[in-house]
């Protein structure tokens, strides 16, 4: 068997069409703060494609770049100030930050319905509790790639290996909303390969380039890989796509799987911020 | 084999016996607030054992009983007052409340400082997010029960049967943030059985008289029956004890188990509360 590509370009083009049509409809357009501290070259490029695409899909570019060595009080008051801002509807604190500031005090005083990102305490609260609210975009990307191709979630077993607050536990979260059997698993996990083999819809978070070859997957299986990493033979996933496609029944390739479809959410919870606003 | 009975009475005596030492440490007393609506003779029954355990373990009882027919408004008023109150270190809202009034939002406006049930969204915000913060009782009830018991929980795979707010999904978070590989089942789940069979630590909160039977125990697994049901040949639990302790390690007894547990961590709550009051 070969697994099928599972294409997050298509999908995420598919995502920004719908919500350039829905940005269109509201009487007025939803306004994106993002906020970039400093000047990592990396946060620096993910910013800048937010941006552009925010603007392609008809939206305001509210954006802020602060100096790299503003302090707590000052950020904080930048936060406030847009916070308050009617014209802003979505907020997004780019990390990470540098050190000498407080990322989860800066986070926490973006008010939850301006929260794109899903990071605060309030939204992190909703999810867990099933409440209506706005969630980490890349673990309904996620989700968003396996509606799209049909997976079914109700009583399958989904393995989530990955445990950070961004994309692990919320994923997990969100799966257990959609009625799947959830287990997590982590670097103290016993024998990682079994529990993984156990899973009908496999999202490996680890952060660990290759963590997942062809023997944690039980053929057939949906194998969905969050991870990204630079190496000396290109980008690579958390997964061993050359292994895992021989067993797997679809696979999302890394670059061009899950990537695509975080800013597209991203551009989804905007226009859901604004709905609300 | 025979399962070892984990003995909840004797674990939440030495937790109320810590509380009292703990509350004569403080130089005030904590207060604590049980708000009991209308005349539900079980809830009578739960508030009546908190406020008594409150008392005894030193702390003053700042009970408030409202009138079933309450308006929202009025409820609101009263929890607002609590709040502000500077001798109300702890609020509990007992429920169930009566169908004219919205629980979540009369939940919401206890300060997480002095949420000692731990349900309010940024109380659970905290815990999706690994914050100190104060954590739901039944839970944290079952930790010290293993904890007591000398269960180790890193890299062990625990398995939750049940996914309510209340219990399941806490009790997934708290033993993820012990490093157990963690499985959460639920009424979808398609093989319960198979999926217990794999736990090294087996939490039954499904809220289904003897759902769980021997054979969905591993020899040797500690088993924590989280369920109460009154029967006409007495009470019981969602794990059949008869079956299971012939395979379980140890086991949890109903009554006598979990239940007593959860009272005293509301005790140990209302303390740490206090404390950062």
């Amino acid at each position: 068997m070969t697994a099928t590509t599972i294409d997050g370009r298509a999908v995420a083009a598919k995502v920004r069409a719908e919500v350039a049509r829905d940005v269109a409809a509201l009487p007025a357009p939803p306004g994106l703060a993002t906020v970039l501290v400093g000047d990592d070259p990396a946060s620096a490029v993910y910013v800048r494609s937010k941006r552009r695409q925010c603007v392609e899909a008809g939206m305001l570019d509210l954006h802020r770049h602060l100096p790299g060595d503003i302090e707590q009080s000052a950020a904080a008051a930048v936060v406030d100030r847009l916070a308050d801002d009617p014209r802003v509807t979505a907020i997004l604190l780019q990390l990470p930050l540098p050190p000498q500031l407080d990322a989860a005090a800066l986070i926490d005083r973006i008010p939850p319905e301006k929260d794109v990102d899903g990071l605060t305490e309030s939204s992190a609260g909703r999810l867990a509790l099933g409440r209506p609210g706005l969630r980490p975009c890349t673990p309904t990307g996620v989700l968003a790639l396996l509606d799209e191709h049909g997976v079914a979630l109700a009583g399958a077993h989904a393995v989530v290996v990955g445990r950070s607050d961004l994309v692990g536990k919320p994923m997990a979260q969100l799966l257990l909303g959609r009625d799947a059997t959830v287990t997590v698993c982590h670097s103290r996990t016993r024998d990682l390969a079994a529990t993984c083999r156990q899973a009908d819809v496999l999202v490996v978070a680890a952060g660990v380039p290759h963590l997942v070859t062809a023997n944690a997957v039980r053929p057939g299986a949906t194998v969905i890989d969050v991870g990204i990493h630079r190496t000396n033979a290109g980008l690579c996933g958390d997964v061993d796509a050359g292994s895992v496609r021989a067993v797997a029944g679809a696979l999302t390739p890394v670059p061009g799987g899950v990537g695509p479809m975080t800013i597209a959410m991203l551009l989804r919870n905007t226009v859901a911020a604004a709905r609300a606003h």
